[in-house]
């Protein structure tokens, strides 16, 4: 014990100024910050993170060091307010938080009005004058300690109250006066100790104590991982726990309180915003059980408290030079700052408000850039609601625009058939009363989320802001009956799976499904986009395999084409049965045959790409994927090939047979293809450097270059080399026209990885291919790993999918080895990566480091790219 | 040119002594050793590899200073033997023979008799006063220099010759006088100008020139290269050239030429072993057109030649300390030696060898290991005919015991047949008259060869005894008709297709099959195999599933099992049902149904297994393939699982199809299985521990180690190790015994050998699977890889097989990295293979030097294995 005598493991706010957040958490940290900028904030002390690592690692207890430091620290806060935990004439009560260093909004356990028991509840009337207030106090209390602390279910509170509501015959909670509120405490009591068998702890320090282990427990609770899996958060101690005097919002009609940001949240609009509730808790706010009022109303209510409120907006915003998140509470007139953090906001708030404080001078270039998360793009990328097809639409309701965007969906009335409706391929939109944290899956798997109740700031609207997804929440016409699964408005019912269209941007609600339109980005984002150009060094380029995907990505600012999949021009409609003869020819003159059919359409494919791309690159990877992938499987299409060969039909069987792979992945395809039949790497050399040669005659700046997949082995690369080589030159001949281009050499098969050394004698350009890399690296094929890979997930087996964000422990070492190898060859190897982690923004931060040249991802992952390219320098340098 | 100038390229016999083989060639040095010896060699020179090296870099030419050289050896060689190339008087000839640093018997070109014209030939009748044999030389000349420098059509020769025969009305060469060779001569220069266009070159040196050149090219000739391939020979910089004065065998009655063997090649018998002909020339005798006499027979026939011989092999032997294969030829009565080398010999006769001479004190004990290379063992290892079925099978005749072993097959009359035949599996006997180099590759598809003619110096058997295979040679009874492809013997006519067996050491064939037996093993074996065990450091276990194969194992000196595939134990059918069953099982609770029937068969399993290794480990792996290679897919076998299950038929299918998988290599298996169904892991660890409790029960030494397959993430490890940890617990207390068991980690996953140092935290001994090792970091699936690992060995982009030989370069950097690694984690970390390639010498050469604890092989390898261990400690240390 004598060692850690000397570690401090509880702060008081004023004593926890300048402590890291990784000690004291977010929550922590601010009030600590709070009280040195000398705001109202009610006295309170902080235990840290590294008590709940403790408590974790040592089986759920801590050492009596640290029960000794919450005990002073308890009796300097009783001191401070002249009050005693669980005094009966003049009781302290307080709140007891969670609060990490990252935000997991609403994910763990809170307590408040902890202190109240028997005698305490007294003093509490007395002191307030207000016994119906007390015991108020008190029943809430029991009720969430009995809930969050002593696990009982919810349900059996709820069934007493009602038993004394109806014994009285009201409806209302309010209806109930003092005396019948002491009988619901009884009945509490009772409801306790039948469900845990245990009495409710009278003593408030014992209170404290169990509040405290269920915080930290609540750190480990599903929602909370998930919610750390979903947001990349980790490496995390543990939540510190916020013990703090409690201040009444619901202490009458000079009491209230509220929740506001010091700028929109929504739009980024430069204006306070938020919302209060008189006589109100907290909880009632962001729960989102009432409607609350605009913030600016409060002027009107209550001036001075909101003259205050406004210099202290402007205060923590100047002081933490973000956009602030705020929580407040007015007690019989008297204002107090709860909370205050960086606040949540839509990408398009994001955008904006980064670029606002920029020409505001509040921040720099460097922050502004960093102030917008890369993924969070995605939600401005993608179509919104078609405005003519809007006109058109049936509006059914408007509630409020909680988070922008489109969804059209299949409504759905739980969070379980949100999820397992997603599952099944389907797209849905969550239609809930209001939303707790047990939706969480249900409202990542869903389009969209609707919401009869609550405000811009309740649950739903917070966290699907955060999600970048769609949500309407409040919209008060909607009736629905969860149990029936309809939801009916002004007369009208809809069923489950019956579509519905929502608009998060304006909060309309739409019968059916309505348009979706490209969106239009701001010239805030333009802004952005070029600062973030400024810092990156790694060149984004895009997937694309045609002129439509190309000129999109092109707007996105993407650099080039870095993958073109030459085999989706293969399943055209027009192509097919030559590509279906070629594979089936029984000889070389066969596959020559069918192959010089397939011949002048790649050439024209590749032309409109490379036109497309003036002056810039075109990278065309050559036939990838095994042969069988285009046989045919219907009859009637085996017909034709058997037609067009001039074979049986059985013949035609037999050779698909033959070429059936029992591991199509580790099988003929890749550059292998091209060793067993040069013919299919000629024909395609020839179309690329024709359409080149054609291109050039034109005077149009044609850039090709050629990519080999799946090299392992420098003697394959050779291989396919020479016939590029030789087919090039050939080609140029015909045409008299000289053409430059570039040959890469994909590395995406391990042993390519490891002789990279030996095969840079021969590539002066690598490419990984980091889907086949992890596929062969891990050894699961992405076709057949979905199942397990959930259940790995689950199991804590892998921390995230590797096929969405690159594994840096195992694979990103194969990525490095052949980095290192390529350059001990040859120095300035250039280096680029076309896998879907090209798109990845934690992935694009390990290309950076590892020193890659360029990223390519498909073209609505362009702007993300840049900007994770931008981040990673500027964190990285 | 001045760089060259001081380099030597061409070596005088006399100069070479010294002089590295790498450099000179295997028979320049020999030579040049000879020489110093003071041994009757034909004078000569040697042109270095080096050389050959230049030619191929320098798009087939040399410059100018390596053919001056050249020709200041030739004038050297011509002022000492006093005669002049092409001289009109006295010619010199010479042979012009190739000559690499490893033996390629047959693979390259030879041309004799070179420095014949029309003027030397008349310079050769009248100094050997016999003008039939000038002339008869010089047709020779002209065929072999035609064929094999100029390319000629061989058959054309024929024609000629025939043509001339027919005139005169002869049947045989020997009846032809000079006048009519004098017209062959003719003859065979039209018909080399007819094919090519040019005239037959009249110029000695433009001759030897030509000669010379065509010797470094057939370095490369399709022969060369397949057997260098087959017999690993690589890094070789190419081909020497011998150029040395002619002697003749065939001047008369009293010259002749032969080829014998210090020892018996096929036994090892310290005796004399060889066979000559009188009045021919070397050729005749490897060519098996002449069947010769046995060596000793020249003590009658020229009785000082002999004991000169007698005397030289005595002392060539005790020279190079090992067993040698030389050429002589007697000119006239005066003995010429042409060559020595050490000679191939069977895997008994060199296990006899090395013993015979540890004995005699003519080499140490290392040596005597290093003299038996390791696969030729198989040879040993592999069934004989079986005496008592000998007795009842019909001979059919009895040829030259030329190769031992034993061979059934069916009869091919050709060696594309022998290859064609084997492609699809079937099992062939390769009949032909008499074989050459040309027929290599179906020598190797062949069980076994039998000739027509030939001695057992013949290429047939010099090729058949390199391979270890079975060959019965010069069985000259047989009428052999290879158009029609029939074989008679006696009367009795055979057709392609016919079975046939032989028996290689006793050169009895048979009509028909005859059962084999299992090898018995001689004294010098024993002898050999604890000699290897004092040398080697890695430890030799076995791959088996049954006790049949652990006796065998352990007969061969395995030290425990390696690896047991539990998989196969499945597939009995007593337990295959219940496998379906637990498969298809739609919960935890049928999947636990069907376990508890598979769990006593599994027990027995283990039990019996431990028990016949009492005292050793026995290494079981936990069920590995994926779990669709046990379904039925016979209607009959799904309808019994239907029952089983008390579900519809057609739930089963669906059941079938839910569980198909793209890639089943890279699905749902190994360690995942236990992932998702704990139970399968709990039942086979509950079966391990019983059988090894109910052991120890009964006193037995059982020593079990359970093996996690497929293992990429320490994560994966933890949740297997824990299921067996936890139920050998609770297993042990069921019998309230305790017993040891260690729980091996398969590293065969490219992530879990890049990220050992963490899967080391748990792992105590890692055991690499380079099968699936190499399929995964290659991309490569086994089963599909047939077709396309032809091609890629035919084009050069392989080396050598992957799944034969680990592929050091790539893969074996994997299991470098995991050595590496997983010592950092933990410096005593134990380490085992248990691949195909643990019974590979080249791979084991590997595993001794990268540091591995023990190789896991096939029971029938296992001396292999302990040899090849012995090998590696012994080069490396």
């Amino acid at each position: 014990m004598s060692e850690l005598g000397n570690k401090k493991y509880v702060y008081s706010f004023e004593e926890a100024k300048g402590v890291s957040k990784d000690i004291v958490g977010g929550k922590g940290a601010n009030m600590a910050e709070m009280v040195s900028l000398g705001l109202p904030i009610p006295a309170g002390f902080t235990i840290t993170t590294e008590t709940c690592d403790m408590y974790y690692k040592n089986n759920k207890t801590y050492p009596q060091e640290v029960k000794d430091q919450i005990e002073a620290q308890l009796q300097h806060l009783e001191e401070k307010s002249g009050k005693k935990l669980g005094d009966a004439n003049d009781p302290l009560l307080v709140s007891v938080r969670s609060g990490a260093a990252a935000s997991l909004p609403g994910m763990m356990d809170t307590v408040l009005n902890l202190g109240l028991n028997d005698a305490s509840v007294v003093g509490l009337a007395t002191k307030t004058e207000n016994e119906r207030f007390a015991w108020d106090s008190y029943r809430r209390f029991i009720q969430m300690f009995g809930d969050v602390v002593m696990e009982v279910p919810y349900h059996d509170f709820e069934h007493a109250l009602q038993s004394v509501k109806n014994k009285k015959g009201v409806k209302l909670d309010t209806e109930l006066d003092a005396e019948d509120l002491k009988e619901v405490v009884r009945l509490y009591k009772e409801v306790v100790q039948n469900a845990t068998g245990k009495l409710f702890p009278n003593n408030g320090r014992e209170q404290l104590a169990m509040a405290v282990d269920a915080v930290f427990n609540s750190w480990n609770n599903e929602r909370a991982i998930i919610y750390r899996r979903l947001n990349d958060i980790r490496g995390l101690l543990g939540t510190a726990v916020n013990v703090q005097s409690m201040v009444f919002g619901n202490m009458g009609e000079t009491s209230g309180t509220g929740v506001c940001f010091t700028r929109n949240p929504s739009t980024g609009e430069n204006k306070f915003y938020g919302e209060y509730l008189m006589n109100a808790q907290g909880e009632d706010v962001v729960a989102g059980v009432r409607t609350p009022a605009e913030i600016q109303t409060l002027n009107e209510v209550m001036p001075e408290c909101y003259t205050e409120l406004v210099a202290i907006y402007k205060k923590l915003e100047q002081h933490y030079a973000d956009m602030q998140d705020m929580e407040f509470t007015i007690q019989e007139g008297k204002l107090y700052i709860l909370q205050t953090r960086s606040g949540k906001r839509t990408a398009a708030a994001a955008v904006k408000i980064a670029i606002d404080m920029l020409h505001e001078g509040l921040i720099n270039e460097k922050t502004a850039v960093l102030r917008v998360q890369p993924n969070q793009l995605d939600a401005l990328l993608h179509p919104q609601l078609d405005n003519n097809a809007k006109k058109t639409g049936e509006t059914l309701t408007i509630g409020l625009p909680a988070s922008p965007g489109a969804a059209v969906g299949q409504i759905v009335f739980k969070a379980e058939d949100a999820h397992e409706w997603n599952e099944q391929g389907k797209k849905v939109v969550l239609v809930r009363v209001e939303t707790s944290p047990e939706d969480i899956q249900g409202m990542v798997a869903a389009q969209g989320i609707l919401t009869a109740r609550g405000g811009m700031t309740s649950h739903a609207a917070v966290v699907a802001r955060g999600m970048g997804k769609c949500c309407v929440a409040g919209a008060g016409e909607l009736v629905i009956d969860e149990k029936a699964k309809t939801l009916s408005i002004k007369g009208k019912t809809f069923k489950e799976g019956d579509e519905i269209t929502l608009d998060g941007s304006t909060g309309e609600v739409f019968a059916g499904k309505i348009a979706v339109a490209d969106p239009e980005l701001s010239g805030d984002f333009e802004e952005l986009m070029k600062l973030a150009d400024s810092f990156r060094k790694l060149w984004v380029r895009t997937n694309a395999d045609t002129p439509r995907d190309a000129i999109q990505a092109k707007k996105f600012g993407a650099e080039g084409i870095g993958l073109c999949r030459t085999e989706h021009m293969f399943f055209a409609e027009d192509r097919i049965l030559a590509v279906r003869e070629m594979i089936l020819a029984d000889d070389v003159q066969g596959r020559k045959k069918a192959l010089a059919k397939i011949l002048p359409f790649q050439k024209s494919d590749f032309y409109e790409l490379m036109k497309t791309l003036e002056g810039q690159p075109v990278t065309i990877r050559f036939l990838d994927p095994p042969l069988h992938e285009f046989l045919p499987t219907e009859d009637k299409d085996i017909q034709a090939v058997a037609n067009e060969l001039g074979v049986s039909i059985e013949k035609v069987k037999e050779k698909i047979n033959a070429l059936h792979e029992f591991n199509p992945m580790l099988g003929h395809r890749g550059c292998r293809l091209a060793i067993t039949y040069p013919e299919i790497a000629e024909m395609q050399a020839e179309a690329v450097i024709s359409a080149a040669c054609e291109l050039k005659k034109e005077g149009v700046d044609a850039r090709p270059e050629i990519m080999i997949p799946l090299v392992g082995f420098k003697t394959e690369l050779d291989f396919n080399k020479e016939v590029v080589v030789e087919t090039a030159k050939k080609t140029m001949e015909k045409y008299g026209i000289e053409v430059e281009y570039k040959l890469w050499t994909m590395i995406e098969v391990p042993r390519g990885a490891l002789t990279a050394d030996e095969i840079a004698k021969s590539a002066e350009f690598f490419s990984f291919g980091t889907n086949d890399l992890t596929q062969m690296g891990m050894g699961f094929s992405r076709d057949d790993a979905g199942k397990f890979i959930k259940a790995y997930l689950e199991d804590g087996i892998f921390e995230k999918d590797p096929f969405q964000s690159i594994d840096e422990e195992g694979i990103g070492q194969l990525v490095k080895i052949a980095v290192e190898k390529g350059r001990q060859t040859r120095a300035d190897i250039k280096l680029g990566i076309c896998g879907e982690h090209g798109g990845d923004p934690a992935s694009i931060d390990f290309c950076h480091r590892v020193g890659l040249t360029y990223v390519s991802c498909s073209p609505y992952r362009v702007p993300i790219a840049r900007l994770a390219a931008a981040h990673a320098a500027l964190k990285h340098g």
